[in-house]
């Protein structure tokens, strides 16, 4: 057991960071070794898994984020911008692969990585999903193959929980969708489609959002000629999707060089 | 063969006025007896089959429906109200059964079919379908059933060409779910979603309208709650299908007294 | 907090066992006042949240089932035939509701729990989800009013585990689709389509069972006629709905007069 | 008009023989100078578009292939085997495209047609269909990309009068997932599922068809993994869908090289 790659997770006390502990102490490929919050926080000194409401899991949680990061190969960290930016240097000086999670990082932020990248392993992706990278992919080449005989449309369905419209995946297929066509999403995007809209415009990428229930995340991206349709589905059927995809991020920027990676890198694609 | 039930089709140059002819001769439980169009169309006077870039039917198209319909036992009509007004009177006249699948009738249009149909069967529907007709039944059958944990969303699928969003048999369905719920459609639809909407609000009827390639009409009414949906969906496959629920209820009116019918007194539910 | 019903859930180590206990504490409509297993039993005397991996829960596990029925107002029992005919007496006795999720009961099983449901309400399915009850209901409606020309089809999706083909709640689907035709399901079955099937004959009802990963259960009820299709369709999106529902029926349970009933019962359809 | 590329479509009389010469005469890309049927025939020496019911079209169905392809840029050939290695042969002497659809050729048939594809341009495929030829190739670049943790099952929805299941686009889709795995489909093909099958088998191609109505083709594959799936899928809605594939590839030949070549050349991928 001992000899399985440790890991720290950042934000312990998040709904993801719950569910990242519990996905590593799950799993048989990996040991919890760490788990950070931010100084102040009232879960530090407490045991994770106590203040998790379950049993000890003989983890303290600590705001001493190298200390942590020094006795680790790995650490998973679906924060914030500016603490992620923090993490990744302390990363890069405990030479752990440093997975990020963390959305809306500004290109100034991004571009603040590249020299940790220079000595340690960076895994970074807006979505930790396999299945959905690899529907991004599959979105930008089908784009490419097929002309615009064939209407693009986009359809999501999530939980009545969800705020924004459509979802940022939907977004991501789109631009895919639209880098595949050569065409910039901003001018093809119909959005909110109601009333006496027209017929459908030649080349537009179409958005729909259907909420309801506890819908994880379902993704369709429909390609409809006349005479046939191509539809690339994901659907998501466990929380936990995101928090597997970065533990085998984890797993997989053990074995590589120093560098920035993203999924695709880490499926191999 | 000749004893047959005979139908007259009005609106013979029409879209809906060929596939009606079409599905008419292609029956083998009806024979085509006349095609009704209006006074100064060139079809008038010329066999229809002719017109219509194929054989010969052996009918000429008229502009004189009370003599047509005299010789029929029903008359198939999707044309314009003023035009279905005047055919309802001279139906009546004729004894025939009036298929009505004209739209846009206002409610005085249809208070004035009321004499005539003292006197002959009318059916009237917005939708030919009987799968429409009986989803329409259903919807409303479970949104009564079910309390507003199940969230309702009408989901619609057309082809790239339509003009309107969300479609009238959307709206139908969603009038039928608020009916069940015993609310009024204006007050929970929730249409367009596009943004930074917030979280779905209870009790809300959503819908979503997509549009692509040749995609005849499909509609998913779905209810989806924590740890379950159920979806009630119809797909028509072939355009004709209007036209055939439209033969259907001409046959199902031979057996009726006088009165206003509507699909489902066709279905029998 | 301490008005609120006292439930009793049997069979506490087991799968659902578990899951039943999970439900009835994270609800706010009723509390957990004894978990029963059998005797000899080694969780027996144990804190049950503690046996379960988690936090006490202050409900000690027993194997004196007469005394925790008597300190609540429901029992919840997803165990086995003999177990559950012993539970009816005593569920009696204690003037408890009892909610019976037990399968594999015989014809004399059931005859057999006859006299208890004169003393105390029994509720028993043999699925709990409330929509699959629903969508029982919606297929025998559906299949009564429509004919042949519709072809029926019961297409199942479940997760890689599940050891029999067709599930059993869609061989319930058949024979509610059968009961509405006036038909006997084995008369019209159409399991295992492979090879040179020949034309599909009119008036068969077929199954197909789709296996992979960790899909819950979804079926839908085609029925396909020329130019149109209704399909119904259930999906589980949570593995808890089943306890959700048995849960729902005990609460339903407490204002009804003693009897037997079943879960179409508790939807009041 | 007449500088269009000329078409000859041969065994004319039959159902795909009259939807390509349907597709062909509405085409504003072609146009159609020659339909061939075998000698004493009773369509040889009528007009084309009378022998089919309709108007005429200005061609004479012929017996004498050659001299029909003379005066052709393309031949479309859904006929037999041994019909088409003749065509072959001639096609090649006049120096014409000849776009091959028949179904059912050996290796050896196939061997044949190397000499003739040295001087002219041949394009044949087992399904014409676009989308269908790009969902195959998917299907194996998804399957390579993915381990056994992704079950993969191929479902397919066919009308009532298919005779064979699985269809033969599913076993080829099948095939290209087996391919993309480096397996052989018959090690891992899992037909019929039905009764005690146990749990499904790791690595297994599962496949399930379901008849009924008039449903054209639908075929998914779906790889369906712990937390989440990808599905593939095709939908046909045009029963012409083939003979405008067909078409397509008659034009796309005009352009090349002498040479054998199949629908991915055609679609650029």
């Amino acid at each position: 057991m001992s000899d399985l790659p440790g890991i720290v997770v950042t934000g312990a006390s998040g709904r993801m960071g719950q569910m990242l502990i519990k996905t590593v102490v799950e799993s048989d490929k990996a040991r919890l070794v760490g788990a950070v919050e931010r100084e102040g926080h009232d879960w530090v000194g407490r045991d994770v898994g106590e203040a998790m409401g379950s049993v000890a899991l003989g983890v303290t949680v600590t705001d001493e984020p190298l200390e942590a990061f020094s006795k680790a190969q790995a650490v998973i960290d679906f924060t914030a911008p500016a603490a992620t930016l923090q993490f990744a240097k302390l990363a890069a000086q405990a030479r752990a692969v440093h997975v990020i999670g963390t959305t809306g990082m500004s290109d100034e932020d991004i571009a603040q990585l590249e020299p940790c990248g220079r000595h340690a392993v960076i895994v970074r992706a807006g979505n930790m999903s396999l299945g959905v990278n690899l529907l991004t992919l599959l979105t930008q080449k089908v784009a490419a193959a097929l002309d615009e005989d064939f209407d693009i449309e986009v359809i999501e369905y999530h939980h009545r929980h969800k705020v924004d419209a459509p979802s940022g995946t939907a977004l991501m297929l789109g631009e895919a969708a639209a880098a595949g066509r050569g065409v910039a999403l901003n001018d093809v995007a119909d959005r909110g489609r109601d009333g006496i809209t027209g017929a459908r415009k030649r080349g537009d990428i179409g958005f729909t959002a259907i909420r309801g229930g506890d819908i994880i995340g379902e993704h369709d991206v429909m390609f409809a000629a006349d005479g046939e349709q191509i539809v690339l589905r994901h659907k998501a059927t466990d929380r936990s999707l995101f928090a597997k995809g970065a533990l085998k991020a984890a797993l997989w920027g053990q074995d590589q060089k120093p560098g920035e990676y993203d999924m695709l890198d880490v499926l191999g694609l």
